[in-house]
Parts: C-alpha cells; sequence; structure tokens
C-alpha cells in the first residue's frame, strides 16, 4: 500500500465525523446523578485524537459545529486534544436549538453485570446538516495534502446527506493519493428510524469501492462476522475478493462482565493474515473507544513505515490500554 | 378572587410548562469546564416546585418527556423536589433525538461586570410537541381539581401547537373555577426566528382574557415597561381596563452588577396597588429564577388566604433568598 | 399465597422501618476523609425504595423522623427515591439532640482484603422511640389498603417498644389480607447491650407466627444456616413446620474478598425449592443493601403474579446488580 | 495581671470543651445537599487551635471522645489542628450510640439576606457524661503546668455535670497560679430544654468569681449588652464591681447581611478601657468562629507580654481573619 | 508605529517567557488544602493565551519545558489554551530535577481583608537556563514571521542568562519590523537574592532602546508612579523623553480588599494620553493576570487598527473582566 | 536482638528521611489531569508514619523543609500523620526555589495493563542540602533516646552528604543501644546521574555494617535477589556472613497487574528463616509505600516483643493492607 511522504503533506491524516460531548457521571448511574464529567468524543475524531497525543501525527477534523457556548466547549476540548480545527465549519445558532444544534452523548461505564449504558442526544446537529459541495475537498487533499482519509459508519449514519458527503471526500482523497480507511461501526439507535441494518448495509457497500482499509464490524457490509479464526478468515477472503480492500482488520473482543474483557485483533494485508496477541481477562477501566483506539494504532503502525503484523499488535496494543 | 377551598382539590395548583435540564459549570464558565452539576429548571415548574418545597402545597407539572435515561434523570429530579409528576406525558424515544428530546439548559453565573451567560439547547422537544387535546383537561380540573392552574409566556414561545395547549387548559380550569395565572417571561431565543416579539405579544395578547393573574414584563403585551412607580401605575392601570386581570404583579429588579442587585415588587389587585419593601444591594449568588420565585411567594399568599399586601411581601422576600 | 388487587389498595407495599443518613467517604476511609457524600439508607426502607425505583410499584415508608434540617435532607433524599412519606411522624426537636434524634450511618467500602467497615450513630433516635397506638394501623391496612407489610429485624432491635409496634402492625395487616414478610437481619451493634442474639431470637420467634413470608438469616431465629444445599433444605423444612411460613427465602452469598463474591439465592415455597442461578466471582463496587435487593426483587414477582422460581431469580439478579 | 512564664509549664493553654464534627455543604443548604466536607470544631477548643495554628502555642484539649470511627476521624482532624491529644478520655462505644456519641454540628454559610443555618446533633455525647473526678486536674495544672486555663458558656450548658467539672478545674488551675479566661457564649439551643437563659445565668454566676478574663455576651451574666461604647462601659464597670474581673473582653460585630459585616472590639484591663480599631463592610466568607478567633489573638497577646490594647488589636484582627 | 500586515506573518504575536503549573486550592488556604485545581500560567504567557482566546489572534510562545509528565501536563494545558507550540524547547528530564525541572505557581485567592498569597517554586527551570543562541530568532521573526514580538521583566528576573535572550530576540524583532513590547512586571522574590530592584533597574533600562510599547510598574526603570493623573503624566513624559517609547500604557488599580478593587488605565501614545473610564468597586473573583489581560487587550487594539483611545479602553475592559 | 524498653526513651522510632507533597490524580493521568489530591509521603517517612498511625508508637521524623506555604502544607499534613515534628530543620525560603525547596512526587496509580507512573520533582531540596553537624544526634539518641532508628537507600541516593548524615546517625544510635535499621529502596532516577547503581552499591556498603535490620532489594547491596526461595535463602546467608546482620527481612511481591499482584514476605533472624503466608490475586487500589507498610509492621513486631514469626507476619498483613 503506497502512502504519501509526510514532506509532502500538510495533514498525516484528516477525520469525517461528528465530534460530541460526552457527559460522563463518574462512578454513579445517569438517572440517579448529579454531576458529569465532561469529554469530546466521537468515533471518527477519536482516531484523529488517539494519532495526534498517542503517536505525534498531524491529525485535522473535519466537521460541522454550532456556534454558540456548548461549541466553544467542544472548540476547548478539541484545543486540549491537539487535533487541527481550521476546517471546522462553524454554523449559526438561533438561541434555541431548532435549525442546528451540537451533538450528545450520555454514558456510564457499568461495572461487574451491570453492562454500560449509553444514551446520545444528536438529533439535528450540524454535522448530520452537512452535503455536498459544503467542503471544498480538493483544496485539502489536492492543494495541501493528506496522507490519510478516515471517516465510518457513524458519520454516515447522521443522516441522508452524510454519505454523500463521505463519498465526495473519498473521491478527492483517492484523486489525491491518500489513503483511505473506513470503520464499519454500526449503531443500531442511528439506523432505527432510517431504514435499520439493511440500509446502513447498502450505504456502506456503495462507498466500500472507494476504501483502502477496512475496520470493524463486518456485519455491517453484509458479511459474517465469526468467533473462530478460521471462519472469520474465509469471510475476510469474500470480502477482499468482492471490494479490493488492502487491509481489513479487526478487533476481537469479549467483554465476560463490564470490568473484564478478552481482547485480540486480527488483520489482513495483501493476501495474509497477521494476529495481535491475545490479552485475556483485561481489567478495564472504560471500554468506551477502545475500537477506535485500535484503528489509531494500527494506521500509526502504517504511516511511520511499519509491517502489517507490528501494526495490528501496536493496535491491539493501543486498544488494551486505551491511551488518552 | 374567589379560589377554591383545599378540601375540594386533589392539587393547590397545576403548572404547564417545560422541565429542562440545567448544566451549571460553578465558579467555571461553560467554554472551558470539565464538569457541571445538573439540576431541574423552567419557568413555569419552577412556580409549581417552590410551591412545594418552600409552602407545602399540592402541585403538579403537566409537561412531556422523551423516555430515555436523560429523562429518567428529570424524573428523578423533580421526585426531589416533590411536584406530582403523574400528569406527565411520556414520550418514546427513538435513541437519537431526532424525533423527540429533552431540553438542556447551560447556564454560567457571571460575577461582578461579567453576566450570567445561558445557552438553550431545546429545540425538538417532546414538551414542544404537545398540541391541543393530548391532555384530558376536564380530568385534571373538572373531575380532580385544582385551585390554581399557571403557565407563561416560555411555553407558549416553544412551538405553534404550544399556546393552543395553554388556551385549552385555560379554558378548562376557568370553566372548573381555578384561578388562572400567567407568567409574560419574554424569551428572545425562543421568538427569534419566529416572529419575534411582536409574535409573542400577539400570543400573549390572544391568551389575556382569560387570565386571572398576570406576572412579569408587560411589555410582552405591548404595554410600557417604566421604571418609575407612577408610570408603572399607569401602565397596569391601561393593561386592567383592556384585559379585566384581577391581579398585576411584577418585580422591580435593578441589576448593578452580576453580584449586586437591587429588588422590588408591586402588586395591583382590586383597583389598588402595593408595594413590597425595596432591598437594595443584595448580594446575588445565582439570579435565575428569581421571577419565578416571586410569583410562587404571591400565589401561596392568596392560596393561604392573605391579603395582596402580605402576599406581594411574601413574593418579593421569596424573590430576595431565591430560596432551594 | 393470596395476595390482594392492585385496584383495591391504595399501596402495594408498605414498610415499616429506620431510614438513616448514610454518610460514604467514596474511596477513602472514615478516619482520615475529609469529606462525605450523603444517601439515604435502611433494610426495611431500602426494600420499599427498590421496589419503587426498579419496579415501579407504589410504596410508602412507616417511620419517625425528628423535625430539623437533618430530618428535611432524609425528606429530600426520599423524595428523590420517590417513596411517599405521608405515613412519616414527624418529632419535635429539642434543639440538641438529646429528646430525639435521626439515625446515621458512617460506612466505608472495603477493597480487596480490606472488609467493609461500618459506624452506627442511631441511639436516641425519634423512630427507636415509636410505640403501640402511635400509628393508625387501622386507617392504613383496613381503610386505604396495602397488597403487603414488609419489615425486619433492624427495625425491632432498636428499642424495647419498637417489635410492640411490629406486632400492632402485622395484626392489623393480617387482618386486612396483606401479606407480611419479615427479614431477620440480625445486627450484633444493636442488641450488644440489650440482650444480644438470644433476646434477638425471642423477638423473632414471638413475631414469626405472623410472618407469611421470611428472609435472611435463619440463625437469628434459633435455626442452622448451613452452606450445603441440602443441610439447608433441611433447616427450611423445620422452619416451616414449626412458623407455618409460606415463602422462605435467602441469598447464599460468599464474600471472597470485599471485592469479588459469589451469590446465589434459594426460596422455599409451598412444599417446593427454588435456586437461582449461581454466580461466581461478582465484582461488588458496594455492598451495602445487596440483602435489601434481593427481598425487594422477590417481593416484586408475587406482586407482578410471577411463579416462585422467576420471583427468586428476579431477587437474585437484583441482589447482583445492586441496583440504583 | 500576672501570668506564669513559659518554661516553668508544659502547656500554654488548656482548653475544656466539647470537639464536634462539623458538616459543612459548601454553596449547598443542608436540606437540599448531597455531599459534605466535615471539619472539627467547638467553641472553647477552638480558642486551643487558634492559638496553636496562627502563633505557634503549647495547647492541649480536655474532653471526652467515644471510641469509633467517627472519634478517631475526630483525632485526625485534632492531629491536623495539633492540639495536644494526650488529655482526651477515650470512652467505649456501644455499637450505637445509645450510651455515648460524638457531637456533630451541620452548619450551612448563609448568604445575602440568607442568614447562616446550624443544626445541632449533640444530645447523649461522651463530653456531656464528664463528671467531677473523671480528670486529674492536679496532675495537670500542679504536676505538669499550664499558663492559662480556657472554659465556657458552651461546655457549661451541656449538662448537669459540665459546669461541675468546669468548676473543679478553675479551682485547680487558680491554685497553680494559671490564668482562668471563660467565654459567656450563650446557645439557646443548649439550654431550652434545660432551664433557659435563667438556669445559664445561675450557672455562669457561680463561676464567674473565679474566672479573670471574661468574653462575651454580658447578657448571659444577667447584664445589659448595649450598642453604644459609653453605656457597654458602664455595664462592664457594673461586672467587674461585682466580680472582680481583671479583663473584660467583647467584640462588637453587627452583621448587616450574612455577606457583610462591621466589627471591633472593647477590652477593659486594670481600669482602663482600650477598643480595637472599628472595621466596616467587611466581606465575610464563614462567619462561624470568629468570637473564638477574637479570644484566640487577644490571650496571645497576653501570653506573649503585650499590653491591652496591643491585645484586643491582636483579637479583632484574628476575628477579622478567622484565620485558617 | 508601524505594524506590519497579517498576510505577511505566520504570527500575530511571539511571546517570550515562563509558562508554570498554577496550583489553585480554591476557597482553602494553601497550607492547609488537601486538593489543587491546576492551570497554566505567566506573566508573558498570558498575554499570548489572551491574544488567541479571546480575540482569535496567531500567538505562539517562546519557552522551555522539561520533558516529564508534568511537563506533558503543561503541554496539554497550553494546546487548550489554543498557543502554538512548535516554538517550544523540550529539555531531557533527569529523573529528579536537579539539571532542569518545570515551574509551579501556588496561588491562594484571599477573600475580604485576608490577601491573596503566592508560592513560587520556579527555581532550576529549564527556561531560566535558556541562553543567547538557543533560539533562531532569524528564522521567527525573518523568514515566517510575526506582527509583534512580546516579553516582560518577570522572564528578565530568572536568571542571569534571561535578559540576553530578551535582548537576542528584540533586536531580531525590530531589524524584522516587529512591534516590541515589555511588560516592567517587577517580582521581588525573583530579585530578592539577584541584586534587588537596583539590578531589575539595570536590566530593565538596558533593553528599554529596543521597547517599542512599555507596560506596567515605571518604578522598575526608576521612575515614579504616581496616583494622581497629572504627576503620572508627567513621569511617562520624563520615560518618553529618555527612552523614545511609542506607547507607555499602565493600569491604575486600588485594592480595596481582596474582593473589591477600583480599576482604570491610562495610555500614551504620539504625544498624547488617552484614559479608559474608571470603575469603581469591581467585585473580584480573582486578581491574578489582570494586568496580563490589559496588555493582551490594547496589543489587539492595536493589531487590529484600532485607535489608541479605543485601544486603551478594550485593555481596561479586558482587565475588569479578567476573561477565560 | 536487644531493644531498650520504652520507659527509657522518649521515642520509639526515629525516621531520617524526606518527606515530600505526593500529588495524585485520581482516577486520571498527570498530563491530562486538571486537579489533583495531595498527600505527603517518603519511604523513610511512611514507616514512621505507618508505626504512629496504625499501631500507635512515638515515632518522629528529622528531616529539613523549606519556610514556605508548601513547607507549612507538608507541616499540616505531618501533623494530622501524628509524627512529632519537634526535630524538623526549618531552612529560609528565597522566595523562588533556587536555594531551597520542598520535594514534590506526582504519581498515577496505573490501572490493568496500564502501569502506575511517577515523577520526582524533588531536586535542590533543603533535606538533600543536610550535612553532618546539622543533626545533635547525642541529645536525640543519647540524652532524649529513642529505640529504634530507621533510614534507607532512598534518603542516601538524595546527594553526596546524605550518606555521610545517615552515617553520622547510625553510629550515635548504635552508641545509645538504639536497633539501627536500613531499607535498600533504589530508585533509579536519583542515582541515573549520580554513579548509577554501582555507586549506590558503594555507599549502601559503606553503611551496611552499622546495621541491624535490613530490608528490601539486596541487589542494592550487590547480591542476587532470586525468585525461588532456596536461593533467595542462600543469598540471605551471603549477606549475613558478610554483614552481621541480626534481622533481613523483604517482601515478595508479584504484580501481575497494575490491579491484581502476589504478596508473601521472608525474614532471617538469628539463623532461621520464617515466611509469611503467600497471598495471592490480592486486588490493588494503590501500591505505592507498601514495602514501607511491611517494614512499619515488622518493626513493630519487634518492638512490641513479639517473636519473628509473628512479625514478618504482621508486616506482610500491613503491606497487604497498605492501611493509612
Amino acid at each position: 500500500m503506497q502512502i504519501k511522504p509526510a514532506s509532502e503533506c500538510h495533514w498525516d491524516l484528516i477525520s469525517l465525523g461528528e465530534v460530541m460531548l460526552r457527559f460522563d457521571p463518574g462512578d454513579k448511574r445517569i438517572a440517579t446523578a448529579r454531576s458529569f464529567e465532561v469529554y469530546e468524543g466521537g468515533g471518527e475524531y477519536n482516531v484523529a485524537r488517539g494519532l495526534k497525543r498517542c503517536f505525534g501525527m498531524r491529525t485535522a477534523i473535519v466537521t460541522a459545529i454550532t456556534d454558540n457556548p456548548i461549541g466553544c466547549l467542544l472548540e476547548d476540548l478539541i484545543s486540549q486534544g491537539g487535533v487541527d480545527q481550521s476546517l471546522i465549519q462553524w454554523v449559526e445558532f438561533d438561541g434555541v436549538g431548532r435549525s442546528a444544534r451540537n451533538g450528545l452523548n450520555f454514558t456510564e461505564r457499568g461495572f461487574g453485570v451491570r453492562p454500560a449504558v449509553g444514551c446520545y442526544d444528536r438529533g439535528h446537529t450540524a454535522v448530520s446538516q452537512l452535503k455536498p459541495g459544503d467542503v471544498d475537498w480538493d483544496e485539502i487533499f489536492g492543494k495541501r495534502g493528506a496522507r490519510w482519509f478516515h471517516t465510518g459508519g457513524i458519520f454516515c449514519g447522521l443522516s441522508a446527506s452524510t454519505p454523500e458527503v463521505a463519498l465526495e471526500a473519498m473521491k478527492a482523497a483517492k484523486r489525491s493519493g491518500s489513503v483511505v480507511s473506513y470503520d464499519l461501526n454500526y449503531r443500531d439507535s442511528l439506523w432505527r428510524s432510517a431504514g435499520g441494518k439493511k440500509r446502513a448495509e447498502e450505504v456502506n457497500r456503495r462507498l466500500a469501492p472507494f476504501v483502502d482499509v477496512i475496520f470493524g464490524d463486518f456485519s455491517a457490509l453484509g458479511f459474517e462476522m465469526p468467533d473462530q479464526a478460521r471462519a472469520l478468515e474465509e469471510s475476510i477472503g469474500a470480502m477482499v475478493s468482492q471490494f479490493r480492500f488492502k487491509v481489513v482488520a479487526t478487533t476481537l473482543r469479549k467483554a465476560k462482565t463490564a470490568t473484564r474483557q478478552d481482547c485480540g485483533a486480527i488483520c489482513y494485508s495483501e493476501g495474509k493474515f497477521h494476529q495481535a496477541p491475545q490479552r485475556t481477562d483485561l481489567e478495564v477501566f472504560d471500554c468506551v473507544g477502545a475500537g477506535d483506539a485500535f484503528a489509531s494504532g494500527l494506521i500509526y503502525g502504517y504511516l511511520s513505515g511499519r509491517d502489517p503484523q507490528s501494526s495490528v499488535e501496536l493496535g491491539a496494543a493501543d486498544c488494551a490500554i486505551t491511551d488518552e
């Protein structure tokens, strides 16, 4: 897989996706909490943030934020995260949040037999209203340059127009020689009232031909996601033969309880399979974003010139640590 | 003004309005905070809560809440507030917040020359989608009985249908002999994209004929709101002659800084004016809800059989303490 | 076991017991803490609260609270818990706490090999001074109606008069056709200076003939509490033959460390034994109230018309989650 | 006034009084708080602590503490305060708090027009059960030596036996040549059910002949406490002629609001009056213990050989700063 | 005063100075606190941060940071502040802090009559070891370009070599046509063991000829700093005639108490004096950095093409709000 | 081993070492934290504190503290810890921390596969500048008396002069008949730029002849530290034959993850080996100071007249609980 040299590009990676405020009640439960800590997060954004914070890569986020104090808090958090914000589209606030708002995500951690719980509040966001033509992709990929472009199934589930934006971006990225990666992340809540998994699959299949590196939940592309390595390799083989992916990678996680998990990873690359060592009985503090950490570690492997085996190991380690 | 005896009514007061989560960054500013305390609040609701918590009245809230963990947190907070929740309409959650969500309100306190700042996130809420016919007002006022009904200009600014709901409720309340009060609270952010103050005025004027006790910002009804007592009395006279209000009451607050205010109140009742003692240089910890506290204290005065002078003094004292 | 239909009763369950403020130093230890979070709790109350919060049942607490700011905090916490407070007896405060006070409970969680530690401060409480005649049980059970009455060995250990109150309540409950349950909870600290376990056993045996459903530590009734299922069934058999209990239920918990436990449960009902699946190596965040959660889940099973097997499983699951 | 040299005494000052846990809800109110910070405090103890922390004096507290985790927390807090604990009597805990407990004090700060609120929970404490003979005063004052002994009207209001303990201590102190001071602090809550102010006055008058330095609220000794300096001096004159006090000192505080106060002080010494400069419009963060700080500063003045004018100024400054 | 256009420069402003961790005990005092909030701060840095956060300017900080977790926390905080970190020099950590460490600053706020207290822990820092030649100033000012260069008396008090670094930078800045500003900030603690105010004055006088815009405490340059406007203007006149400053600006603040201040400002520019409106009785939350905020506002005035009167008003307003 | 009776000594144990502020970001990581809790700590000090807090021994610390608010916070924390501070040397502060400062230690806990991280900031501390002659050891050991003297390899790694101070103290202790113990604690960070482990070994070997009881990492004395009991006993045998130690004791800990450890201990005494029971899979909250707790427990065993087997078990239990 050909990756453009760092010296020719302004950015190492561009991510396209939503950045939400994450409200975390700590040890408490959402419904009885009286205070929340607040972070920023979002599947595609987390990859850009991880590459910057853990690995020092130059990353930027393409998204839209409604211009109010909540948006300014997002800006403050992204600043702390170190991700370049110059490509963010700021959308006028109507004073109430009818025309455009910012996405929120309330999550609690779970403990032992009690599972983690999340509650999205991300309808009518500015980013869900992005449409083709809003972003000057040729300026980004053609003129300034980026070595890698990443987006995924969460962004594409935000509305009917977001897959069109992703498609437009992928085409521009490919034209410029950037690697394109896509995380198949499927969120039932996003698609429930918009065609369900069937529709998600259609959207993903329409984008897949433009993807070099694919992550995640293969079932969202209409393939099996079996537990056993053998069958998994077959499934990946089928995907590759149909879509010509250069790299296919996924974690193999099994949550025994909310606080104890097994974690491994597999990566297909140019006809070969590579596996990260399986970690068992990992003590888990907070499992949110572990899949994004995996993508972030693996992409860094490739961006830094490592081979596929090293890259998948880096991804799996990053996933286990769920570092910053 | 005739008030039904407590023994004939299941509730002392019914409020109609939105209950939002209020996110409070404490000493910090919204845009740089990392944690928020959370309360419940809402102009009309605050009156019901104050009557329950400070004065032990039996109050209920009519509103709609989207059924997700955020809604459950609202339920938990309202439980703590002691307001009867049996009339709340629970609306199905779509997993994202596109069809219906719960209102949020980010507020910071201000200090000295820095004013308090608020940021609504209350578009597309369940309560804004309430429409005539959703609530069985005759069951509430006719069968079970309430001595007083309260709503206001914030609820009526939520959408095009909410004034219709208010109208329907007022008519049922009057039919049953309940006192009807209305707080003219004008929020520019709510009306900015919906016809502005002119439209608010039209809505308020359409409801005014059904109102017995009117609170607040007379300009939202198309009357002057002068600083001087003399001129204010004239303005009230004009209102009364046009709309036949039995009671007209408003606070006279002047914020010297975010932390120092003067606070007084005036109450017109059956041809006479009553003034609460003017308090100067009040140290202010948090001015949110002071107007609602005034309404709450004054209504309690009437519900407990006090005369207008005592009632306006009670309201003004409650406003100064901003209890709870 | 016959349970009155919900439509004929104002409440699903009435609990009789103390509600204490629980002071929790979080990760810290009591003796070196500088701040405490505060909750409300109490063995019998927890059952009423769990039935309301987890299962939506209409429950009330019968207790006495001293009328001071600490009592008002209890009221605020019980409001949040959703349990009906209209039957609470408010006792005048003397300004110091000589004549009557409110119970406090300082608890720390333990971690690993360090056990949880508790420190009661519940002498001279208002509730410990309750005596026969203070509560109008016929109004509660006879006129308004309750499907179930619950109390237990903690309430009966508060003073010499509390077992008399429990007896009076049980008799009224049975007269009205309510199910009567009793949790044998034995607290050495309560009985140490009041006759010890021998006296607790006498008290429990005096009440047992009025009990339909008995929970807990059989040794407090003078029976064996063996580890093995076989022997346990024999012990239960002996209890049933002596006291004619309709249901006998207990958890089988084994704390390997403060943070790791095994948890199962057994329920005898009409001649048959039912076991909940044994959960091993549960990660424990806070074990306080797990037994109460079991009672709460099992009672809900019966109140909602489930069979004994489902009910004990519900109880055991609730115990494992220790919800809220 | 003769003061023994430091080199001849093991301690500079011995205080006799209760040490309570103070629970502080911060910006919140007691009745709606969910967490409390905890400090130690008590009128007589505060003087010993202030002398140690602000002025480096060697001070000890004579009190009784019930031996449970709450008592250990008191010990930890007193350790931090630096006051010698070797004279504390540890009383056995019965597991519940029926026979002896530790005193608690819930206080909220007040703000602006809302006054500070306190709620004692100090009935049945170990210290209230101290009786003559429990403490070996001759060992303390006769053998080891202390330059100054301090107690006051709060300790003497705890029970019928505490004034007897104070008397016994004062006599031993005087025998050894120690200066004896007494703060007339009158707490209505302590005396309400024990004879009221009239009884407090009797108790204070019985102790007064053994007092060298008297602080505080003269009305608790049956004298006027007028606002004007002239009349105040007359009142002091009457006190001195009756009781032969060597020093009479009191603050002149006027709380305009909970957050704004005026603060001055007057000190009579050997026929002359000394006044500290009047401070107006002091911003007040927390007024608890300001009177104790005054006593502490003034006593330090005398212990360090300063003249009465310097001493009262030191006391007034300490009161204004309410250090630590 | 000539300012280069934004389009010709990579940065609007470069600041040279130390960035410390600021440890803040909140409402508590340093000596008895058990937790601290942490911010970043530093006189020269604050100007760059304010210009970025309040006014959106592109600013960078030139400093040195020791490469350990404390340094990484500084990096995280500066990221949040939005100031460009690409010019920071990272210095190797020896594991202990003997050869180089990072500066810390413990500060408490003061309240009413209690003054704010600070405690530096900034000896042996990496930045104090900066020396001429360490920074490539020609690359910064000559090649990439900056419209404005700012440093001050705190940086120049760090060691014997830092004034040399400032001089080197000023010369490069002037060569490139950048405006040079200098804040005379005098910190007694920095100079106490290094020649005192006399030495500070010598250092400042040596740098003054290269300064266009001078802020602050004129006494650190050997001139009078009188209270009265008239005399102040004379003093400024003397400074200008000696050093040819283009702009001389200073705040006129008077702290009545730690929580109440008067605040005004004066600005000399090209032969004329401009005064900001005097604000009296400002309620002060935290006065740290108010002088830096003034510089930041005034510089923004000039950078955005405003006239001197607008610029000084902007500075004074920024100072009053002490934003962020 | 002969230990002086308690009645002949003013102290049970004197420790010589540094006391640092420990900054703890709780659940967070240092580099992204915004607040820190603060404790006091230090290898040698922890032993004195543990003996006081867990076992009631009279202990004192010999150290030096720079006299500024940070030092006062240390004083406040040590007061809370109960360790006698009368032997602390207070060193003048220069206002900046160039000549002398106080040591800081930033630590984060680790979780699961993420290891605990620490960052020292302890260069140029007052205590590292202690030199022979600064402390009057004959006054301490000869006149007032101490039963036990403890120091260790951390103190001796602070500078070139600290081993000389330790030597001076050990000699005085031995002259007076005190037991001397030494913990071989090796910190790479301290020695990295001062001769490394080789130099540490030389220092330790020079002190070893004066040591009665040796703890810790034998490799810092040039001996093997094998995993297996058999080989370990041989290594201890070699140490004893060379240095004539009376007691050699060490924990045998193995961290499986940051949150799960095995923990055992071995103690050689007068020709015999004693082992504490091996605890496996201990859940670990915070492993800092576990070795010091071991020393503290074992020393208490000897001071209270227990035999070696009981003493090593006490040490191991204390280590497992890591109490206070």
